[in-house]
């Protein structure tokens, strides 16, 4: 077996390849259905009860599983991985990860790659994909509960409440001066009626919060920081953008937060939704079938 | 037993008891512990497997459940709910569901009350939960897989993709006209590299896609339409701004769609991500630890 190409270039082929025309799996398979191949499974925000079925049964299934280190809780390997190889993908590039996964899979074994939360948002799935599909690995993705959803069963709330948080945003600073012209969280958090979500390190709280002010965001507006959603050591911090930062830091954690900005988690009210079938719909024809009730 | 009082007035209170101060259990319990009380499950997309274990328990262990009919799917219900009395909450309203799941909770048995998705997009949970916790009944949140995961799974690409698209917001039209000043759908298109997902029924689309030519989206933006995402009868749509509506509504169907707009749902290329541990880490400081890896 030869080692793996060029990932970029790996990359840039399958890119090239699906441009025009897309991969026919997408119409074959539903989501959660078995696929052939590695599975990239989200292992949700860290409970081993928030886990999907599909990844429970691909866990338990496994002979190696590649893990995202400290970011899966370590009680959901001990809960379902008995019986498979661990390997922590925290200081392994695609270069290293990519020939491990393929040769595990040419001989036999069935490899899961777990990463954090659901593998949509803020993961790099697709890279590591792209770049085994290119050396003939079969891949698909298997999605997970991100921790934003997490954050907001901890505090009984919905990131969208009727008429006081209509729309959600998940985003996270991009490069790192406070000139943030490519940096659309002062946007979201200026439209009023948006919850947006942070997916920072705890370390970043408080720089973030600063870009903010500096965009000219209301120093007043309620944030919430839920350290660790789901984990055993989950802890709230609620403050405002004026002053939440300082408390984060004052708290001294060092792991993954989510950053909830807005009314909603700070438990506002709302109107009643009238959502159930349209006895008293007020004039307006939506009915429970364009929600995601 | 007494009637349920007004629901609006309920959920006044509720929010009123909690203005200034958490309700303790925000701080007692993590995102997928059990509690005491009436579970509010997020079902997921729909595939069976796309439940999350907690939400599997609770089906199995119900004596009811009551669903949001059609919106979720009826394999779900098949699969885990083999003991549990049915209740379809479409057509019910909150005068009728509260006094039904407060009686039965009373009465000894385990209700579950099961949404689409997850249940803090989009949902209606929290209404109903402020009004049985206002009688005096718990209730706690399980979230679940929300339909834009399934969709990018189905697709086979993240919602981010480095450099591509660096923020994810969740929509839906506001109002029914096409003067459309609270709506903020292209605004998050106009930016550029926001993925916007649209929670909608397929009856909306060509609307909303009108609405958003008339607020001066490019009409070249892709725009791919997920069909009953993890659905048996899941399908995928795709066109443009312009043109996607015209073939929605040629499709003809009648329920839920995932509309997914922008590069990332038309699997643009990306740049990597490097993100594996800082051994090649182009002079930022991002590190595993701030993502959702």
């Amino acid at each position: 077996m030869t080692d793996a190409p060029d990932p970029q270039a790996a990359i840039d082929a399958q890119r090239e390849k699906h441009a025009h025309e897309r991969d026919e799996r997408v119409y074959e398979h539903s989501a959660g259905d078995e696929q052939p191949g590695i599975p990239f499974v989200g292992a949700g925000p860290g409970h081993p009860r928030l886990l999907t079925v599909a990844g429970k049964e691909a866990l338990e299934g496994a002979d190696l599983v590649v893990h995202a280190g400290s970011l899966v809780n370590s009680e959901l390997l001990d809960a379902y991985c008995d019986d498979a190889e661990l390997v922590n993908s925290v200081g392994k590039d695609l270069e290293e990860l990519v020939p491990l996964m393929r040769d595990a899979h040419e001989d036999g074994r069935a490899v899961v790659r777990l990463h954090s939360g659901d593998p949509a948002i803020y993961g790099a799935a697709i890279e590591q994909m792209d770049a085994l599909e290119h050396e003939g690995v079969p891949t698909y993705l298997v999605p997970g509960v991100t921790s934003a959803f997490a954050a907001s069963a901890t505090l009984r709330t919905q990131l969208t409440l009727n008429e006081t948080a209509n729309h959600v945003a998940f985003t996270r600073p991009q490069g790192r001066t406070l000139d943030a012209e490519d940096d659309h969280i002062a946007e979201f958090v200026g439209m009023g009626d948006v919850t947006t979500c942070v997916y920072l390190g705890t370390h970043a709280v408080a720089d973030t919060m600063d870009r903010l002010l500096a965009a000219g965001a209301p120093p007043d507006t309620p944030v919430t920081v839920v350290y660790h959603a789901s984990w055993p050591d989950e802890d709230v911090i609620e403050g405002t953008i004026a002053d939440v930062g300082e408390k984060v830091d004052d708290a001294g954690y060092r792991a993954s937060a989510m950053v909830v900005i807005g009314d909603a988690a700070a438990g506002a009210s709302y109107e009643r939704s009238y959502l159930y079938g349209g006895w008293a719909n007020r004039g307006e024809t939506e009915s429970e079938s364009t929600s995601d009730d």
